[in-house]
């Protein structure tokens, strides 16, 4: 049989899981230094605590196991009789994928909630699986990044998760804007233009404004009742870049009033710590229901990276209620996350990638002969022992073939004994690179390795 | 709805995720010196890929993901009417979650043959999932560590991987012995006894002689059609420790006496590079089908450990054909494994994780009012700008309330800032074990937390 991968799918190969353990420890490099602690939850969630919480769209891409055993032995029949699918399912699966690391640290929190303290900052970083269909960048099962802390409304927060991006992304060299805007704002517009009914069409209409064009939105919202010239006013008011303006506005809306006092604490704090690439923008919006105070976004900053197209590679808000569908209340919370696979991308792109992201040992030894085999295995193994990582050639196989093997590899020296060396009781380290060869003996290649 | 977990899973608090770090992180320093390098593959295959590589009971205990959809569209009608459930999964389920690390590793290989250099020496780190029952020390969902080297017959890499072993345990505190036996010299037992078309049932009844009795294995192979005297012989030949005692035997087995050759030189090597827990025992069988000479077993010291009862805690060998199935000859390669969940459990019991295993910062503040946090802030910012991890109770709360929460965390030192301590621009450093409590400035806190 000819071997194939599930669609969506990825092997990764040495060098690939090198780049991405590299970009996953920058990561929670930074998330430890902020003083947050890593968890992990199973692969396989109960359905009931999946299911419901994607909306309908979601509940489709859920990727569902099968009971074991004789399944059918508990299926509902008048589904089986109506070949109703999607009604089969409940009968005959009970267990789903991971769909987003959100809702099992709702679940995570509230069932270990005497195990835990609040306000509890934790980070996870584990892959996630939905049934979408595969494109390019696009796959069935990825990693998520995420850190939140939950138990704490305090703004501060919102701050040190701003720091956290910015770090992040310095450390990696790419340079971005983060974005903030707040759902309470957002709310004060809707309030102030008479739409407060209509605030969910309204946001999900605006968040659209990258993709669509204005026309576009103000025909979708006619759709959903509200007339032109509101849609009209609500676009131009979130063109605005300037926090104050908003205030005057909100004479009659005490949310507005409050998203604006949230952004302009939140930013307070990131000008005292010397944040400079965050950028207010009201017309940051954030699909996702859950969020009920700031929300942030973060994506390549324009004016360095104009020939690359890339959405977000990260984004994130405050939630209030998260907690709430598995009953406990009152755990206000906010988290980001990081696009890891974009941010793959963005680093091949443009080569930023450190040289030596790739844990293998510089040189490899190649024997002649069984003798001088015996004696780099020897040596090899001193090496190890003493901490330096070494590899060698399984045989004095010809020549040719070993070094064939040691270029292919990317070693940067290889260590030829014959004969002659072995005498001497030395091996000659060849510089790959340069082609450069000199005789050493096991104090000097110690010495030379250990560097 | 009161949210809970399938059975067999588990979520990781912030402890127990460090400690499982402690031990993937300490095997994989170890792979990574002996030159291995790092592949992952997806957790989701397909199901041709799985299917009839562990056996009848390995295909029951695969989990099967539902095709997305309306799956029932393409179902088997015919297994559908006749409620088959075994007959129906072909139609309605094309992948599966990984059962272990080696069928993806072998079809990982002949995928990307042309992307890789042999030999390929590769280690796999991920989770494997079996819908076995749960029980005491049992999962569903549990990570597999696996080293192998791919492409080449020669033994120097048993005792590489044999030397990985003693190093790793050496690293962890454990003390271990290490068996080793070769399936060659097993075959040359069958041979010389006359029973070598019989040679799988009597290596998998063996293999159970840690079990169940000498008079039941008897019995067992009984109905096999070996008879009682020969089963005797076989036993009495598998308690000699001797492995020179075999070559005589072996006078009309090939194979037998290639097997002991085969032990002799790892057991060279070996001892050459002084590896003292290294343990010649003909009577290990390894249950697993594909292995093809030298097979090794590690378990707790017995001397030392007479109070622990625990089965092996890795185990692996070489294999000749693990790449046919996929349509790839002649690979010969060789691998083990580390059980890490009972690694974890062995550490646990015997005390034996490190005390600092957990990256959490050693401090945190806590401030008295509004003024003070504002300071607070600013330090643990600065502190977390020159590589300090810190932390910060989110607001000037009830310093009870502060307290509590840092004793709660284990954090080492509580920074206080009051008005007092403000004034005079200094924390006071509280070491929460003994009570002591010392003011700072910026720089001797700096210098105090960099230790």
């Amino acid at each position: 049989m000819k071997p194939a991968l599930p669609k969506g799918t990825r092997d990764f190969l040495p060098l690939q899981v090198a780049r991405r353990k590299y970009i996953f420890n920058t990561i929670e490099k930074t998330f430890v230094k902020y003083g947050f602690l890593p968890i992990e939850t199973p692969a396989m969630e109960s359905l009931s605590t999946l299911t419901g919480k994607y909306g309908e769209e979601g509940d489709r891409l859920l990727f569902k196991i099968l009971n074991n055993g004789d399944f059918l032995a508990g299926a509902d029949s008048e589904a089986l009789e109506a070949r109703d699918s999607q009604k089969l399912i409940q009968s005959i699966s009970k267990r789903g994928l991971r769909y987003d690391l959100t809702v099992p640290f709702a679940r995570f929190v509230v069932m270990n909630q005497n195990e835990i303290q609040f306000p509890f900052k934790r980070y996870q970083i584990q892959p996630v699986w939905r049934a979408d269909r595969p494109q390019k960048g696009r796959y069935q099962e990825f990693y998520q990044c995420d850190v939140d802390v939950i138990g704490s409304d305090s703004l501060m927060y919102e701050a040190e998760l701003v720091s956290i991006y910015s770090e992040v992304f310095a450390s990696l060299g790419i340079e971005v804007e983060i974005k903030i805007n707040n759902r309470k704002l957002l709310f004060g517009i809707a309030e102030c233009l008479g739409i407060e009914d209509k605030f969910v069409d309204m946001t999900v209409a605006l968040d659209k404004l990258d993709k669509i064009s204005e026309a576009q939105v103000v025909e979708e919202l006619k759709g959903r009742g509200i007339e032109e010239s509101i849609t009209i006013e609500a676009i131009s008011l979130i063109k605005s870049d300037n926090l104050k303006d908003f205030t005057e506005k909100f004479a009659n809306s005490e949310t507005g009033v409050k998203g604006v006092e949230e952004l302009l604490k939140v930013m307070d704090y990131c000008k005292r710590i010397g944040i400079k690439d965050l950028i207010f923008d009201p017309s940051l919006a954030r699909g996702l229901g859950y969020y009920t105070g700031c929300i942030f976004e973060v994506v390549l900053k324009k004016e360095k990276y104009h020939h690359i197209s890339m959405g977000s590679l990260g984004g994130g808000g405050r939630y209030d209620d998260l907690t709430d569908i598995f009953g406990l209340n009152d755990m206000s919370g906010v988290g980001i996350s990081f696009g890891a696979e974009r941010i793959y991308d963005v680093l091949s792109e443009l080569g930023l990638f450190p040289q030596d992201v790739e844990e293998m040992p510089s040189a490899i030894f190649l024997a002649m002969d069984d003798q001088s085999h015996e004696m780099a295995f020897d040596w090899t193994m001193k090496l190890r022992k003493i901490g330096i990582s070494i590899d060698i050639y399984p045989e004095p196989a010809k020549f040719k073939k070993q070094m064939k093997y040691a270029n292919a590899r990317n070693f940067k020296f290889a260590l030829i004994v014959g004969e002659q060396e072995r005498n001497e009781g030395k091996v000659a380290l060849k510089d790959l690179d340069t082609g450069n060869q000199e005789l050493m003996d096991f104090e000097m290649l110690r010495r030379k390795l250990q560097k």
